[in-house]
């Protein structure tokens, strides 16, 4: 038995990075060429020739050598990231990525020398003392006000606001939020039980005799919906509702028809051909897809889409939450007990409503107050947004109560506020945190968030913006974008091509649906592609100006020529060409997975 | 049934925020106080009131308020916080987080003003153009050559390295790692079965008739074990040894004898009373464990420390390969065939071995060059680290063939590198990948990434540290960096107290720990302590200077007068006090929660 070290790539001869020095010749001029052993591995390759080019980059100023780069080359290096970055930031129209930073080089800069780390719970006091805390509370409580949360945070009261800034884009907070529901349905708790080893222990109740569903939470969400709450469900081995339909039960008829849909329905056009409906999900579709489940005596867990990531539609959370809570009064999910200690039952909702407003929830609550009040904001928009935050209350007439409908909600920092990198807001309520009452809380407080280190640079810029403008500057920045996003669209729909653009908007959204033009139009102003079409976002950093740059290349005579066809169709035909197989005896599906077709976040 | 907003706070009488006006005037001003509806919720109290104080940060500077705050206003606020970080940074010796960010400011504050995101696999294209995959490519082909891995990274090939630089610090990489290690060990894929919805399906199979537990991993860490890693358990819904035990195998005694561990132990202290062991895995303890459940028929996952959190640590991977790789390849897990498509079963590995390098993995390397060729470094580190990537190999006699072992490996950037907000970099081999072979690993990459929107940042940071220093800067820091761990080891023994320091340092380590001072000297130094003792870590940034200065302060007579006791004594000593409960019947544990004692990530 031995151990050996010997990788088998030996030191090549063909020119390295920007300096045009063979590897090898790097090594030996370090001393560290001499054979055996290898202290690291060689390339097989220049990396350059093998790696996606990107125009307007030279892979090659970049690669890195043991010996690192001379000052000049790296200053070159980025200078050139530099042109390219700025370039394309000013060209930047596909994406509900905010191109403004609002000035975060002048106010912050100087804030790179530090390293910033708001390490675990936001409203612990913090080991780590170069922290933004101050920054994250008053970020954290701005976005309670606005989403009308109890605030500022109390851990004592089970109706205060409980949240934290996220290190990723919402894809973290959803996925917090998943897991948070999961847990929370499943009735897991966080106590000490009686063992030796006098620790806190992750516990599960056992279902009630007469419902060994009442444990096993069912997820429904939209195929409108981004494609990380697919891999949440991978993840988080939660089971949406197609898979639990065919792997549970198989001998059920789907009760919309037919076969099962592995996403909940999105609303159908309502001009055939025009386009391909408003993205909304539809409810008459929602409902009795969770009724099947309600009556297997399951509980539930939906999340609904405010500022979707491809037609930034916004589910009408109102209008959901007006369907289910009778369905779900009748069969008392909104209360019921689960006895995790013995003798001292607790009372839990069986179901969980999120919102993943990660474009939304940024401008929603501003587009409301303007349609509340026309006369203070001067501006009356076009679509008047359902609510979809903590305030959100339905009569439910069995317990006759008002209950507060939404558990949990996202938003991005670097979508609608805009930022220089991917951050946001995960906020929920205290009575959702998965610990028993009054002193757990306390204990569990050192770990609640996802991260570990998380990101204090991002707090700062994020309290920059939202210093810089009142409700009154925020109104404005969403009218104006609404604006340019009317402006986009009947610009494109005056645009006179060969064929047919298919322009499209959902009323009230941001994001403008059109026939995919070329590659280089594409790559230009980074349009992102759904098959036949791209969506273009109207976002505070989009002009007049840049709009009508694009339409005029769109009127360029190849503009909807395509020669070569974008990565994504490629991607949407390798899999149609991928060979369908047969399953080995007993192995199941957890569900489709959506790799296409629903934008980015 | 009616659909209700009515928040109940009112809007309050007291000052709010730095301007000192009353909520309710700010909401008047703005034209939002007419009463129903509440356009935004009001403070309950005045937030600086109830969030915990940090001395030298006034909170109400920060609390933002419908009206923006004034432009000198909110600069004051932004100076306040400089002032603060600065001082915070200069004087901070505790954590493993390098305070030096190798003139980020003067290289990298232009890219402030740009959205920079690297969505997706960083080996795809790209659609969203303002991103920076150059340089995020070209780092992990940096830590891919020094990790023996085959680069430049290439799809194609089952050995090549993947990897990509993670949006949080290592938590998001060591999370990726189980959740890959989990679904790859329970026989999961991604593929298109013969249905009827013509998309990707993640299936899993079934396990073989013989062996029930062939597809459910068993998982083992030590006690030294970030707490992450059960939070990773508890996400993913993996079962470690602990848990399996009670649960699964309630009648079955330890081999180890006694109670068994929540997790694995870690080396006792070979000189008694003076510390509390090295920090690093227990192998005596750790291979009899493995090898109950792998005659349980279990597939195995494995994570290691390389530089744990508290002590800095290394388990020693290589020693570790070589006792289990026999005990595996006796079981046939070395190679096993999985039949998920049927009538084509595919080989897997039963086991996986991932690496928690996110302090170690950064210098290791370096330390091991220099360990190998003093000659050409000028310095023979005091202790030798084992090799810990993916250039380990074992021979499995059975087999007769050597054997890769290590399949997965986490780095921060934020440590040993230094950056102004955590990163890091999560790596792999494409054979490990989920997917099967050749076309679907193309369509997958659309979202191999944890995140959808990647901080395209963290890339220009590290790029820019790897390119100012060559391997033997690299050397050179990291001998710095030990002398200083010895200095501070040094200058504590000598340090006259009235009470015993309990000075200890494990060979190699950077971290020194002794016995916590007081609550004034633990806040300017941001000292971390676990029970009755602190750390202090030397990095790239711990000066002489720094050290002198902190050895001064614990002079002072009353340097180890605990008056009040620091916060995370009381949540031992609140954990302790919890009342332990009965489990109500059929209530099934999960595992034990460390919750404290493990440092920070």
């Amino acid at each position: 038995m031995t151990t050996k070290e010997s990788p088998s790539q030996a030191a090549p001869e063909f020119p390295f990075g920007a300096t045009g020095e063979t590897w090898l010749s790097i090594l030996e001029s370090e001393g560290l060429a001499d054979g055996q052993p290898a202290y690291v591995t060689s390339p097989l390759k220049e990396p350059k020739e093998v790696y996606p080019p990107e125009p307007g980059i030279d892979a090659a100023d970049f690669e890195l050598q043991p010996r690192g780069l001379p000052p000049e080359r790296r200053k070159k290096a980025l200078d050139a990231m530099a042109t390219y970055l700025i370039n394309k930031r000013d060209h930047m129209l596909g994406y509900q990525f905010n191109q403004d930073t609002d000035g975060a080089q002048l106010d912050l800069s100087r804030f790179l020398d530090c390293h910033v780390n708001n390490m675990g719970d936001p409203f612990d006091h913090g080991g780590y003392k170069p922290n933004t805390r101050a920054a994250e509370r008053a970020v954290l409580d701005y976005y309670a006000a606005l989403w009308k949360g109890k605030w500022p945070h109390n851990p004592k009261d089970p109706e205060s606001y409980w949240g934290y800034m996220i290190s990723m884009g919402s894809t973290e907070a959803n996925l917090y939020a998943m897991w948070n529901a999961r847990d929370y349905l499943a009735g897991k708790a966080l106590l000490k039980p009686k063992t030796k080893d006098d620790s806190l222990h992750f516990v599960q109740a056992a279902p009630p005799k007469d419902n060994p569903n009442a444990l096993i939470p069912i997820a429904f969400y939209s195929q409108d919906t981004h494609y990380s709450f697919g891999k949440a469900m991978r993840v988080l081995g939660i089971e949406n509702f197609y898979a639990a339909a065919k792997n549970r039960y198989p001998n059920d008829d789907c009760p919309l028809g037919g076969e099962w849909p592995t996403e909940v329905p999105s609303k159908p056009s309502s001009k055939k051909g025009l386009d391909d409906g408003p993205g909304e999900i539809d409810i008459d579709k929602l409902v009795p897809l969770v009724s099947f489940f309600v009556e297997k005596g399951h509980p539930i867990l939906i999340s609904l889409n405010f500022g979707s990531t491809f037609k930034g539609a916004h589910d009408d959370v109102e209008l959901v939450c007006k369907h289910l809570l009778p369905i779900f009064d009748k069969k008392g999910l909104v209360e019921r007990e689960l006895e995790i200690i013995k003798g001292k039952p607790e009372v839990r909702r069986g179901f969980w409503i999120h919102v993943d407003g990660a474009l939304g929830a940024g401008y929603g609550p501003f587009m409301r107050m303007a349609s509340e009040k026309p006369e203070v904001f001067g501006w009356t928009p076009e679509a008047e947004l359902p609510a979809f935050d903590f305030g959100l209350k339905v009569h439910a007439k069995k317990l006759g109560k008002d209950i507060d409908m939404v558990s949990s909600i996202s938003m991005s920092g670097h979508k609608w506020p805009g930022a220089p990198w991917p951050c946001g807001v995960y906020m929920t309520k205290v009575k959702y945190q998965l610990a028993p009452p009054a002193e757990v809380q306390v204990i569990g407080a050192k770990d609640t968030t996802f991260a570990g280190s998380r990101n204090g640079f991002s707090p700062l810029v994020m309290w920059d913006h939202l210093a810089q403008f009142s409700y009154k500057d925020q109104v404005e920045r969403i009218r104006v974008a609404q604006e340019m996003a009317q402006y986009l669209e009947r610009r494109l729909k005056e645009l006179k091509a060969p064929v047919s653009l298919n322009v499209a908007r959902t009323p009230g959204s941001l994001s403008v649906r059109f026939r995919r033009p070329n590659a280089r139009i594409c790559a230009k102003w980074s349009l992102s592609s759904v098959g036949q079409n791209v969506h273009a976002f109207a976002m505070p950093s989009t002009t007049r100006e840049k709009i009508d740059e694009l339409i005029f290349d769109l009127q360029a005579s190849d503009a909807f020529t395509i020669t070569k066809k974008p990565p994504i169709v490629e991607l949407e035909e390798i899999l149609a060409a991928v060979e369908a197989v047969e399953l080995a005896p007993g192995a199941i599906s957890w569900g489709a997975v959506a790799f296409t077709g629903r934008g980015m976040e």
